[in-house]
């Protein structure tokens, strides 16, 4: 039987940071990446294959050619079964091979809700299969109206995309929620997005539940619990995603709350020599412990790192997860970490905010210059930072990974005033107007009125 | 007598930030900014003025325009004298002020080395003057050749921009130490930098001391200490600066060792109703609290800040600078926070750094895209980050923010490794290749092997 000190199950985020972790911190040990797809898309491109990037073979991870500058070796085949007492693995041939770690990194599936008329042909959800997604692209590109459900990243990022590409598309979008991204953005930054989406002529329906897909075999149709109906040869299902865990449930390994696999800290599973990382692993909030059925890549590649730190010898520890995210709606850049104002006092918190907005260049008439607008939520008594939000220029994109760095080390809002700050005319704004330091002084200033 | 609660001499960042920060901290408090220019200029904007930007007016600080609107009053005045005893100030025209606080933020002066033949004419500074810099721009158009002296940051701008705007001038630069920007970045870095200033048909003579200035009059040449003589109508002297402090001098308020005023870690200077901050204030490292002549627009709002919120209560803290700075070459980015690996070999300090090059975006196909490199430095026993360095996009900018976070907060490898980035296709590096976390994950690595 063929036997690696470390075998991954998965070829994205997860796994394969996995395996260059393991790699990095275990360099004579033999690494194994099995995954199911012969091509894996890089998941948070998916929507920008549509329209940008233009072409699903040009947004590949590309496993095969990275892995063995690493010594890594990689298999193109499905696990049909963990054998976990006898430390082995089952392919789909028949196929055992052994393990002295294994690392599940099976990541999600798209959630797809009981609706009647779910089944109908032209209704998609946003699988991370090429043939799949190019069939979608093509099916699009015959389609006369499309309406995309959920309002989240990917249904907006989706939505934009199929504009950039489909310029005579007729485009709706569906959200129960009251707002756009609410998940993520306080309402006065979810109504910019919406701004962005209805600007591109995307009709946004909001606050309306679907009640069902109508259609005589393939859908013609959304009906809504208000009794609309939204004409759509096309539907796009965009609601989140679940864990994809089946292999770890039939070997017994234990679950959380939220249906994913049960990590300690050390993203160590209920058996000991198998951890678990990424959209298939259970999380906790970093702010309070709380079971978070949070998804992102980014989020399962900082998994990654942590159990493939751990494989041997305890050396990373996850203390909870926040979200970080970025998105890019018409020409602006919408950036947000941490808590939304909402979700503070939702959990509790005592809050106190700070808004700063000012060009992202000095003076502001730079060549090229925008404008960026910073909110950053408190803990009123702790002075403890929470969260924050970015809106306008591409540079929010990294700001967001400042605000990333104050949430995780629990900085204060003196921290953040007396931050110091690199700035350039070109680059960034001036160091009087920075965004981020602005908005900590101006939520001081209401912390001591 | 007038008299103000606060009182501020000088209207550039560090003065207008500390303005700022005492209404924020002070809403009932009455505040004066008096400074000596009608037009203060944007400092870090100076060398922009000349291609970018292309005009002095544009670039200017609007203290007259934003300061109403905080309910700060400007006066354009030069203050002669500090009573400390009497707690006023003398203008030129005798007129006395009183005040409660004063804050001395009266900036720096280019330095000019004792250099035989530094009064003939042609032969500049950079100083923060509409008019000087105007008819120096004007001297420019007429010139065949320049020679730079100093290849820092100041010097390295004003020779790109002005090949921006005279495509024909022969620019050459002169630079004592063996590389440009070694101030701030490691010879690697330095070395990229210097081809993008030779690509701009700019000629760098390196580790070279001028020895005079040649001319009849007007300068013609500059003679180095070699031998070699370099033809030049017009020379810029770049070479830093040296606080200005005449005043301080005078009301015999405490220097320190690098001549800036004193101050403690309040920005309180020897006497407790005065503070100072920006250039002319002392400084200290962040590292080993050693004197440090550091002087940057940036630092200077951060003291400004501190000064501002400190001035009737104690509220924050100067616990020492370090750097973080930017800026352009060519089309490219260089950005800096921290310690340098030289310098904190220097500093006796034993290091272990780590270094990442990817795409800014991912797919790496996707339109726009470019590279960022990160160069990261520990010190290898705590693990403590000391520095970064980051070349490529422009998202180094704000990049070079979050390593400063993580400076300032003394993180460790581990919890960069461990970081919660935000990604986007088009804003940043996918999770799996974010620079600053793949350049410590090999630091680590290096660390325990």
């Amino acid at each position: 039987m063929e036997s690696y000190d470390v075998v991954v199950i998965g070829g994205s985020a997860a796994g394969v940071t996995a395996a260059l972790s393991a790699r990095r911190n275990y360099p004579s040990k033999s690494i194994l990446i099995i995954r199911k797809e012969e091509n894996v898309l890089i998941p948070c491109s998916i929507p920008y294959i549509i329209g940008t990037v233009g072409e699903s073979m040009k947004s590949l991870i590309m496993v095969d050619h990275m892995m063995p500058n690493h010594k890594i070796e990689t298999k193109i085949a499905e696990v049909s079964k963990i054998e976990k007492e006898q430390k082995h693995i089952i392919l789909g041939d028949g196929e055992a091979i052994g393990y002295e770690r294994l690392v599940v990194a099976t990541g999600s599936v798209p959630a797809i809700p009981p609706l009647p008329g779910k089944d109908l042909k032209n209704v998609c959800t946003i699988v991370k299969d090429v043939s799949y997604l190019e069939a979608m692209i093509e099916k699009l590109g015959k389609a006369q109206s499309l309406c995309v459900i959920g309002c989240g990243f990917i249904g907006v990022e989706i939505a934009e995309e199929c504009r950039k590409r489909f310029s005579n598309l007729k485009i709706s979008m569906v959200e129960m929620q009251r707002n756009c991204l609410q998940l993520v953005y306080d309402a006065e930054y979810c109504r910019l997005a919406e701004e962005k989406l209805r600007a591109a002529n995307i009709e946004l329906i909001l606050d309306e539940k679907v009640e069902a897909l109508v259609g005589n075999e393939t859908v013609s149709a959304v009906k809504l619990q208000s009794g609309k109906t939204i004409p759509a040869d096309i539907v796009i299902i965009g609601i989140g995603t679940k864990a994809n865990v089946g292999l770890a449930e039939e070997c017994g390994l234990e679950f959380g709350p939220t249906k994913g696999i049960q990590v300690n800290r050390y993203m160590q599973t209920s058996d000991n020599n198998i951890f678990a990382c990424g959209d298939c692993a259970e999380k906790v909030s970093f702010f309070d412990q709380s079971p978070t059925a949070l998804k992102l890549a980014s989020i399962a590649s900082t998994e990654a790192r942590i159990a493939g730190a751990n494989l041997f010898s305890k050396r990373q520890v996850c203390s909870g997860v926040f979200g970080a995210f970025a998105t890019v709606l018409g020409n602006t850049a919408f950036a947000a970490a941490g808590l939304t104002e909402t979700q503070a006092l939702e959990k509790g918190y005592h809050v106190e905010t700070g808004e700063f907005e000012s060009p992202d260049s000095h003076p502001g008439c730079m060549p090229g210059s925008g404008t960026l607008k910073v909110k950053l939520i408190f803990e009123a008594g702790s002075k403890r930072i929470l969260g924050g939000q970015a809106v306008g220029s591409f540079s929010a994109g990294e700001l967001v990974n400042t605000i990333s760095a104050c949430i995780r080390h629990k900085m204060t809002v003196d921290d953040i005033i007396t931050f110091q700050i690199g700035t350039h005319p070109i680059l960034t704004a001036s160091p009087i107007t920075y965004q981020l330091v602005n908005a900590a002084e101006l939520a001081y200033a209401k912390m001591i009125a």
